[in-house]
C-alpha cells in the first residue's frame, strides 16, 4: 500500500493552508517503485548487467568477469545461509587482498549478515581480545594466518565464548595440507546460483565493522550503515575523478575502512580489481605495467615502497597512476621521487569513523602549489576538497560548541557530520555518545580556520601541549625541527612539568652518517620559533608506529615523562 | 535524543538471539552527527566554501563566483520568505536559461518551497491551464513572455482561483519599461545575508514540479523529491564520467526535468555554467571557443542546429565537447556531420517521470559500434547502461509482472524501478496508482529482452500496432522505411480497420528533390518485412512535431483515421 509522503510544513502551516496543500499533493507517495533503500549490493547486481563480459578481478592467473564475480557472491550468500548465518550475525575475516576477500564483501551483506575484516598484523593476544569483543558467527582466514588464528582461539578456550567456525581460504600458492575444517571453495560450491539475496529493509542498517588502529588507545569496533557506504562509494569516485572501468591495484588493506570502500566503488564503475597477496615495489610497478593501473591507495609507506625501489624493479609506467595516500604527510622528498616516475600522488586526512580519507589534497595539480617544496608542505594541511557527503565541516570550541572565528589563529576541535560518519561504535553506547556531542562528530583533532575560511589541521588534541597555559601544536615544532638537513623524522610530545604544566620534548631521527646534540636542535629552533614552543628535552632514536605508519605517541610520552626520574 | 536503528532481523530472529544481538550493537544510533536529509541544496553551500572563487555562473558581461551565487541564493530564499512564501508553497518560472532562472532552483528550495519551471513554449490557453492545476504562490517571468503572462491571467480571470503574485526577471537586454510589478533584482535586495536556509527534514519531501512534455496526451505535473534530485544529481556526474569544474553550456531547458538536474550537479561539480537566453548554432560555436565548454546537452535539434550550422558561424573546437541528447534517436547523418566538428555524441532514453535521460549510449566511442551506420543505428535502441541510481530495469508482461523471456522477439513493457523515479503525479491518485502498478514505474513503452539480457527499446505501448492479433512495432517499420535513399524523415501509425484492427499508415518526408510515390515505399517494404508490417497507406507531408522534436502520432492517427471517409 503506497505511503503518504511526510511534508516538513505539517508542524509550521494552520491546518486550512495544510490541507489546501495536501490535496495539492495528492498522488505523490513513496512505494517500491520509486524508493529503494540504498546499499553497494546494488552495484554488483547492476555491473552483472552492464560490464557483465568485463574482467572484475585480476590475481595472478586468474581472471573473473562480472557476471561470474556476481554468480560467485549470489552463491557464496546462499552457501552462508545454508550453514547457519541469519541476517544481522557477524562474519569475520582474516585475509590479505585476494579474490575471496573481495567476494566477502558483496557475499556476506548478501546474506543479510555484518563483514568485518580484521587487521592481519594483529597478534594473536589482541587477536583473541578483539574476537572477544566481537563475537563473529563464522571466520575466513587465509592459509597464510592459520597459526596465528590457532594460537588466539587458544588463548579464548579459558573464556565462556562460543569460538566462531572456522572457514579457511586456500588459493594456488597455498602448500599446507588441508585442515580439518571448511573450506572457502567448499563452501561456495554448496551454495545456490538462485539463492534470493538478503537485502536491507532499512538502508541504515549495519553491514560492516571497522576496528580502528588503535594510536590513541585501543581499538574500537567502527560500525558502517548500507547508506553511509553506498554513499561514500559514489563520493569517492566523484573525489578522485574516476571514470569508468578503471583499473584499481589493490594496495590498501581491505581491512582499513573496508579498503576506503573501494571494492564497491569498482562495482560501481565497473572497473578491474588487482588483487595482490603481498605490496613490495616489483609487484607494484609489474602490475602498472601489466594491467594498465590507473588507481591505487593506501597508507603513505607505500611511497615510500616506490621512492627507495632498486633501479632493477622500476619500471616506465605506460599512463597516468593516482596514488591515494591517508595518514601521516608524506615528506616532500618522496613526493618528488615517487613523481618522477610519473605517479600523481594525493593526501587525504580522514579516520575510520568518517569511512575513510574525509578531504583530498592533489599534492601536484592544486592550482595553490607553486613549485616550492616548503610551500607545499604548508598547503598539504590545508584541508579544503571535503568529501562531497560530508554535509559539515567546522573548528568548534567543544564547550559551546561556537566556531572559532577565522583568525587563523585560534585553535578549535575540528569536527563534522554528515551521511559518511559511522553509525556509532560497536556495544560502546558511551563512547559514541561521547564522540557525537552536541549533533557533530567530534574528531579529537585541533585545527584552526584562517582568514579565508580554509580549515588547518594542527593536531590530535591529545598530542597537544598545554604549557603555561598556552595551547601549543606539537604538528608546527615537528615542522620546524623537520627543516634542518640532518633530521630525518621528528615527533613531538609533552612532558610533565610541575611548574607549566608540561613542556615540549622532541624525539629525533637522524639522516644516516649525520650527527647532532641536543643543544643544536633547540639553538636551531630559536629565531624560529616561540619561546614556549621550543623543546626543553630533545632524545634521538626509532620512533614507535603501529600498523598505518603512525608515530605512537603515547608511547613516547611515557618515554618522555621517564626522563630525569 | 539518540533513535535506535532499526534491524531487520527484527521479525526474523527468536527473541534470545535478538537480545544478544541487540547488546552487540549498543553504540550504533541515528543522530544530526551521521544522518542528513538528502537534498541539493547542500551541494550549493559546499561549492561556496571549495570552489568559493571560482566562476559559477557566466552570462554575457556578468560572471559569478561560487560565493557570489550561494550568498544571491541565501538572499533569494529569504527575500521570498519575507514575502510570505511559506514552507510547501509553489513558486513557478516563465523564463530562459539565464541566471536568475538558475539561482531559483537554489533559492526557492532553501525557503523550503517547491520549483515549477514552466514550458515557455506554450500558448496563453494552455500556460493557464497548467497554472489553475498548479496554483503556485508566485510567478517570476522573464520580461519576453510578459505579453504570453498577461494573456493566462486574462484567461484566469473567469475562474475563481487566486492569480499568482508575479515577479519580472528584467536583464541588461531588455528594453520595456519596468511594470508596477515586484522585480527580481528590486526583490533580491530585500532578503538577508544571514537568513537561515530551510533544509527538508524528510528527504523525501518535494522540491520540485516538472510537466511532462504531453507527446502522448494532457502534460502531467511530475513531483520530484530532495533525494531523487540529489542521487541524480551524483548519477548524471557519473553516466558522462564528468571531472570536477567542467564548463557546462545551458543549451537543455531548464524546464526540462529541471535541466536534467545539471543546475545541482554542476553545484556538485564546482563547473561554470554557461547561461543563454537562445540557442543558436553561432552562440554556440561562440561560446565554445571563448569559454571551453566541455559539456552541452538538450533535444537532438541541437545536433540538427550544429549540422546544419552556415559557414561563417562554424569555429575550430579546442578541446572535447559532450553533447548529451535525449528524444527521438538522432539519425547517423547528423551525428556524423556533428561528430566532424570534433563533439562527442551521447543518447539517452528516458522521460520525465524518471528525473530525464535513464540510459546512456555514447554513439562515438560505444565498443559496439562498428563503423558502419547501420549498425549503430541499431545499437542505438540498446540500452544497457542504465543509470547507477535506477535499481532495476526490466520488460515484462504489466498482466503478470513476470519478465518476457530472452528470445530477442517477445514483446513486453519496459518498467523501472528505483530511488531516481518521481514522487508521482501532481493531484492525481489514479494517474500515480495507474503507472506504479506491481510496485515498477511502468513506462508505456514497449521492449524486447535480446538472448544476452540487453534491452532493446520498441516503441510506445500507445504508438504500436495491433494488426490481425500481431503486436507490430511502429519503430521496426520506420527504421525500413528510413533506409530508403530518398527518404529524410518518416512516422508509422495504426489505422483503424474493420477485418484487420488496424494497419500500418506511414507518413514520410522526402529529402528536397526527391519524388517518390506510395506504391514505391510499400515495394520497397516487400522483401524487407513481413507481410503484416507493409504498410497499407502512404502519405506524404510535413510531421507534427512537439517542441521536444517528438512526433505527435495522436495527431498522425487522426489524420489517418480520417483517409478514405
Amino acid at each position: 500500500m503506497p505511503v503518504a509522503v511526510s511534508f516538513y510544513f505539517f508542524e509550521h502551516q494552520n491546518i486550512k493552508t495544510l490541507l489546501v496543500k495536501l490535496s495539492y499533493m495528492e498522488g505523490c507517495f513513496k512505494c517500491e517503485a520509486n524508493f529503494v533503500p540504498l546499499s553497494p549490493i546494488s552495484f554488483l547486481e547492476r555491473a552483472a548487467f552492464v560490464y557483465r563480459d568485463s574482467p572484475s578481478i585480476i590475481y595472478g592467473d586468474v581472471t573473473y568477469t562480472w557476471k561470474e564475480t556476481h554468480d560467485r557472491c549470489v552463491k557464496l550468500a546462499s552457501a552462508l545461509s545454508i550453514i547457519g548465518v541469519n541476517p544481522g550475525d557477524i562474519v569475520a575475516t582474516f585475509a590479505p587482498n585476494t579474490p575471496p576477500h573481495y567476494e566477502l564483501h558483496f557475499g556476506v551483506p548478501m546474506a543479510g549478515a555484518i563483514l568485518s575484516a580484521l587487521n592481519t598484523s594483529l597478534d594473536p593476544p589482541t587477536l583473541a581480545t578483539t574476537l572477544q569483543q566481537l563475537q563473529p558467527h563464522i571466520i575466513f582466514v587465509d592459509h597464510q594466518y592459520i597459526q596465528t588464528i590457532e594460537e588466539a582461539f587458544k588463548a579464548l578456550s579459558n573464556h565462556k565464548i562460543t569460538l566462531p567456525r572456522l572457514v579457511v581460504i586456500r588459493d594456488n600458492s597455498c602448500t599446507i595440507a588441508p585442515l580439518n575444517t571448511l573450506d572457502y571453495n567448499n563452501l561456495l560450491s554448496i551454495g545456490k546460483a538462485d539463492f534470493k539475496i538478503i537485502c536491507p529493509s532499512d538502508e541504515c542498517d549495519p553491514i560492516s565493522i571497522n576496528f580502528t588502529s588503535g594510536s590513541t588507545g585501543k581499538p574500537k569496533g567502527v560500525v558502517y550503515s548500507h547508506r553511509s557506504t553506498y554513499l561514500n562509494s559514489l563520493a569517492v569516485i566523484f573525489r578522485y575523478d574516476m571514470k569508468k572501468m578503471p583499473v584499481f591495484l589493490w594496495t590498501v588493506d581491505m581491512f582499513r575502512c573496508n579498503g576506503w570502500c573501494f571494492p564497491w566503488a569498482l562495482a560501481a564503475l565497473g572497473g578491474t580489481n588487482v588483487c595482490l597477496r603481498e605490496v613490495t615495489a616489483k609487484v607494484i610497478f609489474d602490475s602498472i605495467v601489466v594491467h594498465n593501473v590507473t588507481h591505487m591507495c593506501g597508507p603513505p609507506t607505500i611511497l615510500d615502497k616506490i621512492a627507495s625501489s632498486k633501479i632493477d624493479e622500476q619500471k616506465m609506467i605506460p599512463t597516468r597512476v593516482d596514488v591515494i595516500v591517508a595518514g601521516p604527510l608524506p615528506s616532500s622528498v618522496i613526493i618528488s621521487k615517487v613523481e618522477k616516475f610519473g605517479f600523481v600522488t594525493h593526501h587525504g586526512y580522514g579516520m575510520t569513523e568518517a569511512l575513510g580519507p574525509m578531504t583530498d589534497t592533489c599534492l601536484r595539480t592544486s592550482n595553490l602549489i607553486e613549485d616550492d617544496n616548503d610551500e607545499r608542505e604548508k598547503i598539504k594541511c590545508r584541508e579544503r576538497t571535503r568529501n562531497i557527503l560530508m554535509e559539515d565541516v567546522d573548528v568548534k570550541d567543544p564547550e559551546t560548541m561556537t566556531s572559532v572565528p577565522c583568525d587563523g589563529n585560534t585553535i578549535g576541535e575540528v569536527m563534522f557530520r554528515g551521511n559518511v560518519v559511522m553509525l556509532g561504535y560497536l556495544n560502546n553506547l558511551e563512547g559514541t555518545k561521547n564522540v557525537f556531542k552536541g549533533g557533530w562528530y567530534n574528531t579529537g583533532d585541533l585545527g584552526i580556520r584562517k582568514p579565508n575560511g580554509d580549515i588547518v589541521m594542527k593536531d590530535r588534541k591529545l598530542d597537544s601541549i598545554v604549557t603555561n597555559g598556552e595551547i601549543v601544536s606539537t604538528i608546527e615544532i615537528e615542522r620546524v625541527i623537520r627543516t634542518h638537513p640532518f633530521v630525518k623524522e621528528v615527533a613531538v610530545v609533552g612532558k610533565r612539568d610541575n611548574t607549566l604544566g608540561e613542556t615540549p620534548c622532541a624525539f629525533v631521527v637522524l639522516k644516516d652518517d649525520c650527527s647532532l646534540s641536543s643543544d643544536a636542535i633547540i639553538e636551531y629552533c630559536q629565531g624560529m620559533l616561540p619561546r614556549c614552543m621550543i623543546p626543553v628535552n630533545v632524545c634521538f632514536g626509532v620512533l614507535p608506529m603501529n600498523s598505518t605508519g603512525k608515530v605512537l605517541k603515547f608511547v613516547l610520552r611515557e618515554k618522555a615523562n621517564a626522563i630525569g626520574e
